[in-house]
């Protein structure tokens, strides 16, 4: 098939390089004629161009844009595309994406590929980035069933788990397992870093080990992307922020009445659910 | 030196290994026979036995019992030590344990070794488990400056980073690195598997990433031991709680304003801040 790609950062990127070595002619955009020639460079691509008339041949085209300029990038894709050609994208956030390109495009299916790395850009850009990673698909009542069928066909010999969700699921999935984590984490670290006492600050930044570093970890992450996480999935995320207040203040009831029975009990219930989470 | 050992679990006999290969002679008392014959077989102490006769000519005798039974066991140490016996212990909270023990012994020094793994027993006991990890001392202005130098004696050739801190002091620090962290962890495990809705949950435990993992690992551990940190360490925890719970508030009224320049400048210095955590 033929297969566009625009943008060609970790995930564009990786895309290109697997469905290029599965036969597939690959055709990349970025706005910018370095990134371009570094994706030729790195095999991602057979071609790329700064400009969207390459891709006007194509079967399937991967918007693999940032959230913020993904509407903008469709309506101005739209005009260079055959009415058959499938649309899909590679956000974060589906419900938003959703509602803002199927209105635009018939042919189009919101997608997540959940596998990533610390870095970004096309010099990140991996191999085989996908094998054995959730692909979650999101067609809705009014998604072509080709379309659905197409892109999977496209993605599963990536090896990856393909999930079928409800594009506003999908976004309260996340929100627990991935947005609110972050709300939480940084929440821990504004905290900590509070303490007015110099003596106890600095004693337990020198004390601070494994427990601390885990729960810490994505809340000193990249601020813009909780930033983009937080305003495009925001009601989901305020839902799962309210109910996480909840359960902290029962916990802070039963640490304050020494209710240790109920304690020890939700902690191992929290051990067991955790399993759930992590099989 | 003649150490004494009472409590041969992963601390005591890691600490009676490290001990013994510096020359040491130590000697170690368990509630259980069996135990005393594993850490003989082990080489973790030079003798054992389940009663405490056997601390009677030692010079340090490390109490590493669990918190619960720490002060019942120092008063049914006391007729067999001479008065110059140093007794020193490795409880993970100092506020508690020192205002119960420092009465009953004149040469006390608190001491919180913060190494350990996951395990617990006498057969997870390692060589160099202390090896560059922090060794904080709890002197008060009633300790005998000797008590705590013998101690430093005996615990600095494990390569131990020895820090002082009064007992309260390190309470308030270990409740923000290590006990507050179990409690938003935990607290966001109860969250997620409150979602009411099966197809949400099944696909949230589906997707749960490094994210999820890394922040719910310290809030789906050992519940006994989360519950004798909350116990044993009360007033701290309690008032990291509070602060941790001003600090959601806040980020929940940044998302619902979406006053995301506010959010960003938060996640800016968290991003930050969690260095100077983990230098």
């Amino acid at each position: 098939m033929n297969i566009g790609i625009v943008g060609l950062g970790l995930i564009g990127g990786s895309l290109g390089l697997d469905l290029r070595s599965h036969g597939h002619q690959v055709w990349g955009v970025s706005r910018k004629e370095e990134t371009c020639q570094r994706a030729i460079a790195r095999g991602a691509v057979d071609d790329a161009s700064t400009s969207l008339t390459l891709m006007k041949n194509t079967d399937v085209v991967f918007i693999c844009t940032p959230l913020g300029v993904m509407q903008a990038t469709v309506e101005e894709l739209i005009p260079y595309l055959s009415e058959d050609t499938i649309l899909t994208d590679v956000g974060s956030v589906k419900g938003w994406v959703v509602d803002a390109i199927a209105p635009l495009w018939e042919n189009f299916v919101g997608g997540h590929p959940m596998a990533g790395t610390a870095d970004s850009g096309i010099e990140a850009a991996l191999r085989n980035l996908f094998v054995g990673t959730p692909y979650v698909l999101t067609p809705t009542e009014t998604t072509p069933t080709r379309a659905t069928q197409l892109v999977e066909e496209v993605i599963r010999p990536l090896q990856v788990q393909i999930y079928h969700s409800h594009p506003h699921d999908h976004d309260r999935a996340v929100a627990w397992i991935s947005h609110l984590p972050v709300m939480v984490s940084a929440s821990l670290i504004t905290t900590c870093m509070g303490e007015t006492n110099p003596t106890i600050l600095e004693l337990a930044q020198a004390l601070a080990s494994s427990g601390f570093r885990d729960t810490s970890r994505v809340g000193g992450g990249n601020p813009e992307l909780g930033v983009m996480m937080a305003s495009y999935n925001k009601a989901a995320l305020v839902q799962s922020l309210h109910s996480y207040r909840e359960a902290l203040n029962q916990m802070i009831t039963w640490v304050e009445q020494e209710d240790w029975i109920a304690l020890e009990a939700a902690l191992k219930q929290t051990q067991a659910a955790r399993l759930q989470f992590l099989r």
